[in-house]
């Protein structure tokens, strides 16, 4: 709230025509994203309005557009499926339970200032999500668009529908294409009112939005049982998760352009307060809209106050417009769906990944074969198990590198990728990651090949300067090793081994034993022990 | 087998001793062990005789007495109580069936290598578990010691079975704390033969062994049905994991003091034939024996010759002397039990592991509460979670420290904890963690606080000596924060960049806005850097 206390009139303009121009984006995205959800049309309407109120109460982004996304609109038709079927009374208070659970969720994280889970979504793993979810709403999409009845065949499309739905997607595609800018974002307000005007004039026989009822419904706090708690916490958490980090990036990479600070446990709060918005006024779960918050920028808007503009034009349009909505083709909705969606199939991140880091692009693409052959839920889970298990992978095999001094300085490299000197007898050794259960087995298997690779080697310094962190298992596994190599005649030397670590190390068996010989760099143990030999 | 090969007759005395010492004390832990798991005393005899035999066969330590132990005993029968009631048929032949899949899934492992996974239990959680199953183990046993039918009271005790147990348990523990050595590992033997020849001869009123069946039953194959494998495989796979970790942990400490080497995926075939070896015969679970492996190996075991010996003897006892086990008490069993997993409670390893990191302290703790609260499986699970998560936390707080020139030399070190010289308007930071999607934020964060608490820096210095890894989460944050740090008037400039870092990171957009701005060391940076301040 400190933006309104702090309100210009300069920012005025931008604002309101900010609001304007996203409310005729917000307006076709919507009421698509609520039939995507197997909802009716008007509860993408709904949860355009409060949401934004809410989010411009607690949230800290000044330019986020917040309301219903592609990706929850797909995972919310996912949980929902198995329990109620899809436009019955039992599945849209279902959803509006699925709002409120994960509005709690997220406020309650807020509250336990866990902003930091967002950090647990690699960007490959995000990015490998948003494609395998796409192209789950494109495939979705087909037969709304072609007006293939559902359990038909491909040629049992509906000529007209057909017609309708690829005209508007090529033309969609043209203005994205041909249209820079931000006129070339009201393209789908002007295929909806196009669409909407033919339909009607022509008497064209396709499926129809039909009666959307005007105005919002009552205001309601929706109290979940026991059993739909039990039934919808885990959709609930990964509708939070996901939304919260799709969220905080959009908010992140359009605040850093203006050097604003996003702060994640104010974000989480501003979220959770809308999806209770949502919930409250008959809406299903939202978030931040990237195509909606980037347009939201660059048409100007310098504060929230641009998200309330647009709710209040939307209350409008729920009061007295919906009838207008009657002769608008699914055909329209589901093109428009079709091309907000297919930007998020990102190409060139698969391509710049692999090229980068094969890990990483393998976790990439894992996570969307996931969520195509498993689920969306599942594919979610998938990726996050891989990223963390590919952390703990990489951990668990350490490099351990041979040292020698690069001539004419104190500085020490890998002897197989530098011009560097040894000291006879002596083989100085860099692990290179922390010790720990997963790799002091490796680790002890390591030294051992390269003592064995020199035979002559009486003085054996490990150079600890990139292990930051000795566990218990690994300090056993030192201690054992010290013993085991004093027994064959090499004494063991420690050299660059950090403060914090040292702390540890000193109290300990090992730090008594090697207390005289712990060097404070490199250059000094060779010196001494190069003198010694 | 290479060992039969190259056999020795020197080493036969030794063999031959351990073999029989070995005995002595596997005759009554046997016993106990099969009780302990809810099947007749027999069944731990036949578990004891060809899975030594197999073990000496494919497995590689010297001196491992494979066998019956108490911890896979308690989850042999935390696995079946749902299944079946305890001394049952079914309950007998799922015991075996238990054996027969831990034998095929420690082959499978074995075949595939995966040798490495022992390393996922760290010492802090195996210490932890051991603690916790041996306290249920002791707490299972108070029943049987002091004479008490299931579910009576404490005051429900009988008198004379109560008088056995505690007598037993006294004399076994005087004899562990006063008589050291082989000797006092005799003292189960001498209570069994005392406490049976006394029932026997007062005919005192107490539950005995009774009928012991002679011979081995017909060898065969148990083929387990699909249902079988549904139920029993997560116990299965448990039972494999602690007693590979159990195992290969004993033949490790035993195998450094005589230099012999270790071959995990070996190991997991001879466990692997040994369970099978166990199924076939009418067994139960088995793998190698602290207690029994330390005997063995101070008794002058050589080679699993001793095993062999051992093996023969308890088919002796089996074909001919099991009429003797009549009047066996099963309050001198509940004895020898607790007083052999009383010694797996190591409150040593708490104190020193709580002094050397209070994080794997945490773990241990938790996985005995884990194991108390949830049960014997749940407690390995939740031990494995949280040592894996502890080092995922570890690595999501990364610490940065601000570093200067030791005087009269080129190492740089914390400026909190060293007299180091700095270089005006020049920042060096050092980040002790690889970069990953984990800990990109807190990095990113951690950078800004550096540079604004210096507000005159001009120039950042990153030294990565301690960065082993940059996935492509954090490259995007790093080339995000140069671009963000240039347009704040502020360079950004790496030092000590590792080879194989260097290497990936050279043809990536950074790489390549860096190029002139990498230096080889820090001493070197802050030279080129301070002449052109």
């Amino acid at each position: 709230m400190r933006w309104l206390r702090a309100y210009r009139a300069a920012w005025l303009p931008g604002d309101l025509a900010a609001g304007l121009i996203v409310t005729v984006l917000v307006i076709p995205q919507s009421l698509a994203y609520a039939v995507l959800a197997g909802l009716p049309p008007q509860m993408g309407l709904y949860a355009s309005i409060l949401p934004l109120v809410a989010y411009a109460l607690f949230g800290t982004s000044m330019t986020l557009a917040v309301g219903p996304v592609a990706i929850l609109s797909l995972m919310t038709a996912t949980a929902l499926a198995p329990l109620a079927a899809p436009g019955t009374p039992e599945y849209l208070a279902l959803a509006v339970l699925l709002a409120a659970l994960s509005g709690a969720m997220l406020a309650a994280f807020a509250a336990l200032r866990l902003g930091f889970i967002a950090q647990f979504l690699s960007q490959p793993v995000v990015a490998g999500f948003l494609s395998g979810a796409a192209i789950l709403i494109i495939a979705s999409q087909l037969r709304p668009l072609l007006g293939i009845p559902a359990g038909g065949g491909p040629f049992e499309l509906d000529p007209v529908t057909a017609a309708i739905g690829v005209t508007t997607l090529g033309f969609l595609w043209a203005a994205r294409a041909f249209v820079p800018g931000l006129a070339g974002r009201l393209a789908p307000m002007v295929a909806i009112v196009a669409a909407t005007a033919l339909t009607a004039g022509l008497a064209l026989d396709v499926r129809v939005v039909g009666d959307v009822p005007a105005g919002l419904p009552a205001l309601a706090v929706p109290v979940p049982t026991w059993q739909a708690v039990q039934t919808l916490w885990l959709p609930a958490l990964l509708i939070s998760l996901v939304g919260f980090v799709e969220s905080i990036s959009v908010a992140r990479s359009l605040g850093g352009k203006r050097g604003e600070r996003i702060a994640p446990d104010r974000e989480l709060l501003g979220l959770g307060a809308a999806n209770l918005a949502s919930a409250a006024s008959g809406g299903f779960p939202v978030t931040g809209s990237f195509a909606r918050s980037v347009v939201n920028f660059a048409a100007g808007a310098h504060t929230p106050l641009s998200g309330v503009v647009s709710a209040l034009v939307m209350a409008g349009v729920l009061a007295g417009l919906t009838g207008a909505l009657y002769f608008l083709p699914h055909a329209v909705l589901a093109a428009t769906i079709i091309v907000a969606v297919s930007s998020l199939i990102e190409w060139h991140v698969l391509r710049e990944t692999w090229r980068y880091d094969r890990g990483d692009a393998a976790a990439l693409l894992a996570t969307a074969l996931g969520v195509l052959a498993l689920g969306v839920e599942e594919g979610v889970i998938v990726g996050v198990a891989l990223s963390l298990g590919l952390i703990l992978w990489r951990a668990s095999r350490p490099r351990i590198a041979v040292l020698g001094r690069i001539p004419g300085t104190e500085h020490f490299r890998n002897v197989e990728r530098h011009e560097a000197e040894t000291v006879p007898g002596l083989l100085a050794l860099r692990v290179d990651e922390s010790l720990f259960f997963g790799n002091a087995a490796a680790v002890q298997a390591g030294v051992e090949q390269a003592l064995a690779a020199r035979p002559g080697t009486r003085r054996l310094l490990l150079i600890l300067s990139a292990v930051n962190h000795i566990d218990a298992t690994a300090l056993a596994m030192l201690t054992e090793l010290e013993r085991d190599l004093a027994g064959r005649g090499v004494t063991l030397y420690l050299a660059e081994v950090k403060g914090p670590l040292m702390d540890r190390l000193a109290p300990t068996e090992l730090g008594q034993r090697l207390r005289e010989r712990i060097f404070l760099s490199a250059h000094q143990a060779c010196l001494a022990l190069g003198a010694a030999g």
